[in-house]
């Protein structure tokens, strides 16, 4: 049977079999290899048991050009790829020399002793090719088994990270691939279904060379615009006019950008600082704000009054106007962002007060109502909203949509975005 | 060949293959399964291509009692379960009653139309048991493969963990299974080596019915102490008294239970209250707090004082400390915390000021220094860390060693805990 794959994986742990550990190893490995336009085929998961890990990886090397196994390269004893793939090639374990002088090294470095379980990790099979590994203790190595090229590698995961140019360089020196030209947008507010509705009312315009991929996560959708040439570069970023043109509002920035820094650059660019007066999400706002690196530039202070006593205390809110309204309301929104911006000497900010849950709700407020209040001094506006879903769920989102409301005003974009509708409160 | 696993599991999806989604869903099936005992032996992904999913499956079949198919049941052209294991069946889809009848109901629910790529769903394989997905439009279903019992799942998480009570049901009807008896255990600032050395050194008071098993995460560890039979509880109990012996101040609670929540219950216990006084921090500490459901009854307000002339206007920092001391000192933290409790009218607090970096260094306080106080009014302390690490580790640390150290100071334990001989910073 010919060789179908370009690449099969192999992984191995019992800790990826019993649940008690995400693998999140082959990700790294296909994402890096799809900048080479490389696919994996196949992967095949299987705990510390020689026999099921020579059985599939016979299986992947009868199959695949290439296969990477990812884990069981450590000194313990259920570490068992070396000996596992000297198994499957008829072969004896040796000490290899590369990887004695690399523990030798190692060890050295940290003040440790060369101890026996360290030298176990320099056995690998016969005629094995060292792969390096910057990193850590175990080292990588690559050896040829039916006429596939495998490649084993450390399941720690910075240490893979590191060891991922070297064995895309690898792969793509048996195998091909190229590259792939990938640009990668991030949108909030704005579902995959409802794009790809947008763009495909727009197809005669949509240069046929680009793939428009999706990648969901919460609160940001990210979107894969990809050609297979540099030459179809322009058609690429004719595709990214278009989707400027049908979404930009919702299109907050590339690669991994998040909104709070999307926000940071539009206060940069006004040369303006922001503040927070957070209820329900009891810091997530201002928490997300500085998760950026150089906030500090922008962001000089927040407040988390959770009780009425600190609204009225710290920010100013009337007493009167708590008692009459209740905390979860426009009024008391509005006079919290204009107590934070007062006494966070700050330009713009936004201001929230709602009913998290699970307790808490009433008839009037349930559970997932938020107030909103956003905006300078002189310009802002109040809005009601309802987030269903849990606790967590309901602060993530309240954090991001507060975080857009205030780039939408900064960048002058629609100020109430259509994805409120999805959460505007309807009396009945 | 006779079947030798207990559970196969068959993945599906591009996304997974591309590496743009993580699979955790392997992770709630195998975890939910490890409960009853129940192991998987291997596990098989690959993109949505029929081959290769036929032969996978003809080939888990073979060597397992039962397979899990997870993935492939949507509406899109991509979505080829059904398909796939007609054709492993050599049967044809038909449109099964009970499939109708729940997406006809599903779509009243939501006052949709029932559309034709809704009914593709309700296409089966002929003789097909319904699994039912309560919260969904993808019908799980059950067919029989070569003696295997094949149950195939939606890949949407939450759809699935609604789905994994009866899964798990039908997998034990056929492959028999018990009842894992599994204590959690939540634990902060030990490590893993640690724990192990401090038990292997009591070896003789280990009771050999209890299984030792970890699983670590940022900030926390995971203790897992499980027997195999109900008739060893008590030494199940009594593995867990020696554990408190040993470690007892690093547990901060059971099954998933967060520092936070652990501070929330020592609150509660005395009747106190809580502020924060976040610099480097930037909310995290308050938003950890009021992630938890129930912070309320501890928590009133919190301040980010981010820029020195908030920690100044907002806390009554000194401007004079400031210049003398710099923001990142301890006279500094400690006005921050006094600050706090006056302003935040509450018991216990913290405040801290450090450098997450990556900017903002220098040769006296590098990135990665903070200093941090805690305690009342009467009774306070503080202390300089040196935290190495990315920004986002740096914030999260901070935030955890100050939850905890106001939970010891709250229970009595150990102020000064070992763990923080790692970080303290160390005058040359």
């Amino acid at each position: 049977m010919g060789k179908r794959a370009q690449v099969g994986l192999l992984l191995t742990g019992n800790e990826l079999m019993s649940g008690d550990t995400v693998d999140s190893n082959s990700s790294r490995i296909a994402l890096a290899l799809s900048e080479k336009k490389i696919g994996i085929a196949k992967k095949i998961t299987v705990g510390d048991e020689p026999q099921l890990l020579a059985e599939s990886l016979r299986n992947l090397c009868s199959e695949s050009h290439t296969v990477v196994i990812n884990g069981g390269l450590g000194p313990t004893e259920d570490d068992l790829t070396a000996a596992v793939v000297a198994e499957v090639l008829g072969c004896t374990l040796v000490e290899h020399p590369g990887a004695i002088a690399h523990l030798a090294h190692w060890c050295e470095r940290r003040g440790l002793e060369l101890n026996a379980s360290n030298l176990k990790q320099a056995y690998l099979p016969e005629g094995a090719d060292l792969v390096a590994n910057p990193l850590g203790s175990a080292v990588g190595f690559a050896v040829e088994i039916e006429g596939a090229l495998v490649i084993a590698t450390p399941g720690v995961p910075v240490e893979l990270t590191a060891m991922l140019p070297e064995i895309c360089e690898r792969i793509t020196a048996r195998v091909g691939g190229g590259t792939a030209f990938i640009r990668r947008l991030q949108t909030f507010g704005i579902g995959e279904s409802t794009i790809q509705e947008l763009v495909n009312a727009c197809s005669e315009e949509w240069p046929s060379q680009v793939t428009l991929g999706f990648r969901s996560g919460l609160p940001q959708l990210e979107l894969k615009l990809q050609v297979d040439d540099d030459v179809f570069l322009e058609q690429r970023a004719e595709a990214e006019r278009l989707l400027h043109r049908l979404i930009g509002d919702h299109i907050i920035g590339e690669d991994n950008d998040q909104l709070a820094l999307s926000l940071q650059r539009a206060l940069v660019t006004k040369n303006m600082s922001v503040t927070t007066a957070e209820s329900c999400t009891g810091g997530l706002i201002a928490s997300l704000i500085t998760r950026e690196p150089g906030s500090s530039k922008v962001f000089g202070s927040g407040f988390i009054t959770y009780a009425n006593t600190s609204k009225n205390k710290i920010l100013d809110v009337p007493k009167a106007t708590l008692v009459k309204h209740g905390a979860v309301s426009e009024p008391v929104v509005l006079a919290m962002l204009l107590g934070a911006l007062k006494y966070g000497a700050s330009d713009i900010g936004i201001a929230v007060s709602g009913v998290a849950g699970p307790g808490g709700g009433s008839d009037d407020k349930p559970v997932g109502t938020v107030w909103m209040a956003w905006g300078t001094r002189d310009q802002h506006r109040a809005v009601r909203l309802q987030i269903p879903g849990s606790r967590d769920r309901f602060q993530i989102l309240v954090a991001a949509i507060g975080l857009d409301l205030m780039r939408r005003q900064l960048l002058e974009l629609p100020p109430i975005p259509h994805y409120i509708q999805r959460f505007v409160h309807r009396s009945e």
